[in-house]
């Protein structure tokens, strides 16, 4: 029954991680987006590839992802969690089993640091950002990869408030329905929306008003007595957000 | 941004299966169960584990996950996923990554493979059958791997027809309320459980009947244009099942 092939040294274990955050495009729009690695070395140099690395043997996968997140960014995840193993025999030239995690950014965040970066001129090397909707070609199995990212995230909205992983700590209820809208891929009806979130429990309203060129719009925060995401009885080694 | 660190060497994968089905107590009420291995190595040594080994360098985790499945039961399952990959750094004496998958196997071909393993005493050694409520103490982490197990199951059979996985084709409506019962740990209302199973599409009703000491009882099959459960984009190498 017991094993006795020891592979030592025939597979190596990656861990890779799936970064997402809202951008707006050009017409204001927020898109779902990602960081992507130009790759460097072979295989598959100069393509572009998710962010990630062997795992170290001192660091757990959550460690490891953690690490990866805050070189490619410069950011702490708003959400992190294991997304699959990837394991098929071929799908690298030498035998690698890539874990792979998928993280949130908040948008206002990733806006900042960026901002930061272009004053400073410190910003990753090789590193840039891509609307998922519209990807370049990638290394390995990473289209794919990111395909699920895309539909873990789109299952999970529907029975979560993973969505307000996107988000500053308080939002108006427009910018909570286009974080929805750009996960969805569809519009949804601003009434329906108000209605549904407001029976969902996930968000508190507070007294504060965001003024502009619209009439003020009242501000709400997430509720943290709801889980972000269930994620059952795995302890906080495993699944430690910041 | 790339890594150059290698830990060639210093990590190794392994592959352990949850391998659930359904097994009647000494009252008859069907209980979720699963086999354990007894251990005859160090670490851990004559302890309980779970079924499964370091993974091959020539197989896919879901090769070794089906592999381990027919040497521990003779069986191939009706349900094979993905659990979690787990590898935290002081999980075991050394350095392993454990990708865990959780499988289902259908009750009536356990007792059939039970009896002619009985018959011919061909039985696979140190393996044995546990009722999940009443678990010895087990290797490594692997009693928190099982809980996690379980929750996914108990969160699945809410918004899928995966308990079919532990029947045989044809079953009667109290069989598989009394699945659902074993997996949720409580009991279902009779009349509550057949609104909403018939409500549910994922049956189809049969002209056989069930005849013995009741009244005969009408048998149902598995709609199987719904699929058992939705994994969304993962293509068949990392998802098939038998």
């Amino acid at each position: 029954m017991t094993r006795t092939r020891d592979p030592e040294g025939g597979i190596r274990v990656a861990v890779s991680t799936v970064i997402l955050t809202l951008r707006r495009d050009a017409d204001g729009a927020p898109r779902i987006s990602l960081p992507l690695v130009r790759r460097i070395r072979d295989p598959h140099r100069d393509a572009w590839a998710l962010p990630g690395g062997w795992l170290d043997v001192a660091e757990s996968l959550e460690e490891a992802a953690g690490r990866t997140l805050a070189e490619t960014t410069g950011l702490a995840p708003s959400y992190l969690e294991q997304l699959y193993a990837f394991g098929a025999v071929h799908r690298s030239p030498t035998r690698v089993v890539s874990v792979v995690y998928w993280a949130l950014l908040r948008s206002d965040a990733v806006d900042a640091q960026s901002a930061a970066y272009r004053a400073t001129g410190a910003a990753p090397e090789n590193v840039d950002w891509f609307d998922a909707a519209g990807l370049p070609s990638l290394a390995f199995d990473h289209a794919r990869i990111i395909d699920y990212a895309l539909w873990r995230l789109r299952n999970k909205v529907g029975y979560s408030r993973v969505a307000h992983g996107f988000l500053p700590p308080e939002f108006t209820l427009a910018e909570l329905r286009e974080a929805y809208e750009a996960i969805l891929g569809r519009r949804l009806d601003p009434a329906n929306f108000r209605r549904q979130v407001e029976s969902a429990g996930s968000l508190v309203p507070t007294e504060s008003f965001r003024t502009g060129s619209h009439r003020p719009a009242r501000l709400y925060r997430s509720n943290t007595d709801v889980e972000l995401a269930d994620r059952g009885p795995l302890a906080p080694e495993e699944t430690r957000t910041s």
